[in-house]
């Protein structure tokens, strides 16, 4: 790979740059349309689409009323990032930042907003006491692995996804870079897998439903098409760890909710009640 | 940018690319050496560098010490990134995933490490009662714009600024992406302080905390000389709370605590007492 490229003293958007999701990358925030959101029955309302960060939050509903704890109960909408949800008006007073997931909780006065995939994870734990452990050490060795998985994923999905299966040309050096990295946090992960059986220690956790969407994902083969190239059958133990969770039923019901692409019977646009699950074959309750 | 490379089906790691810092990137993870952490009096003691994840941490020590909390009394011990000092046994047995700042709490029975940054602020808040409000609401958005951090500045310090100033050429289209990234996120900064003091509202909290050292020093000129490229004076409202934040002692402490570089004056490498600021100019408490 060569360049002459110099960059310009002060950036301009190019407008005709960007590869894959070009169209719904912009350097400026905020609405661009008006449209409130819907809204459902129940105090919780879900505005996201099944991707990792999304499938976080459905999987973590889904673990709480797995455990029987009736206000967990949820609607889910579809925010389709590619026609431009994520700039409606509603959807930009609940998180500003534009991303999927975004969650309302109307059993509080006022209601409140809560974004940020990790964020939204550390509300519900603390708000139905489950999955964050009260113990004080691990409940800090928890958040330490949620932590990680906030300023890790990126340079699995800003950095190496990108570069590797949505740019618009295959770039070296990105990929060398990114994919040195995404290796080094899977060895992380494989390391610490080798000796607990959940990220925080012994107990399934917040942790392991942030992480799993993303790392587990990987090496199950589910993202980017990269399991060859990230050779990552080499991580026994994150493969362990993996084929472990993907087994639970929560996680079953957790990763199709507001998914609207591959086969159709895995899909689930919308879910608003248990019963939503019923004509899903294979991943229903 | 022309390319025609093709990515190989199995990555390998090539050991002479990858810029500034590729002699600390590995794809593997652990222990290169043994090196037991040094251990000073206090019961927290804190191994990092005064890069934006550290001055993060020093600054939430200096704001506790600043509130008259005894207990927030730190050791702090430089790791050389570029020595490769977060790969000793010690460091690793703190932080697994070999990155500042790792501290450790043997306050407790048995002593606790805390990683990641954001884990570090979460526990240090708790701990003392400080800095993370407690009523609900606050308490969530003050969450929610804290993985904001997390999430985004691995966009601007893995990204934009690695491509900006650190690779060993310019790319352009890797630039082009971050920086519009890097905009996006300002903008979305920019939109929120301009209707609030603060990022979770009217109280300095650990979200601020957690985005000034990365954002508002980007506006403040102070990281990868890029405040002409991102035209970062176009962001008044950032500018106005960077500023603000800026004026802070704990801050103008904490900025300096394990810095091992730029003017002498400027730089605290070890830091055991409050008294170790005294004959820091313009700096000192």
């Amino acid at each position: 790979m060569t360049t002459s490229y110099t960059p310009p003293k002060v950036w301009e958007w190019d407008q005709d740059s960007g590869g894959k999701f070009a169209n719904i990358n912009r350097p400026v925030s905020g609405a661009t349309h008006e449209k409130p959101l819907p809204r459902g029955q129940h105090a919780l309302q879900l505005y996201s689409l099944a991707t990792p960060n999304g499938v976080k939050v459905t999987v973590m509903l889904e673990e709480l009323l797995e455990r029987g704890i009736e206000q967990a109960e949820y609607d889910a909408y579809v925010i389709d990032i590619m026609e431009g949800d994520q700039f409606g008006s509603g959807f930009v007073d609940v998180n500003p930042n534009s991303k999927i997931p975004a969650l309302m909780d109307f059993s509080t006065a006022p209601p409140t907003r809560v974004f940020e995939s990790g964020s939204i994870l550390v509300y519900l734990a603390e708000k139905f006491g489950h999955l964050l452990p009260a113990d004080h050490a691990k409940r800090t060795e928890c958040m330490n692995w949620l932590f990680w998985q906030m300023g890790s994923a990126p340079m699995l999905g800003g950095g190496f996804g990108h570069f590797y299966a949505y740019a618009p040309e295959k770039f070296e050096y990105p990929i060398n870079r990114f994919a040195m990295e995404v290796k080094r946090q899977l060895d992380v992960l494989d390391k610490r897998l080798a000796e607990h059986l959940f990220l925080a220690g012994d107990e399934y956790s917040v942790a392991d439903i942030a992480v799993w969407p993303w790392y587990g994902a990987l090496v199950l083969g589910y993202l980017y098409e990269a399991a060859e190239f990230l050779d990552v059958t080499s991580y026994g133990h994150v493969l362990r760890w993996a084929k472990n969770i993907a087994e639970r039923p929560a996680v079953k019901r957790g990763k199709i909710v507001n998914k609207t692409w591959g086969e159709p019977e895995k899909q689930l646009h919308e879910r608003h009640s248990a019963s939503d699950f019923d004509s899903r074959t294979e991943d229903k309750r």
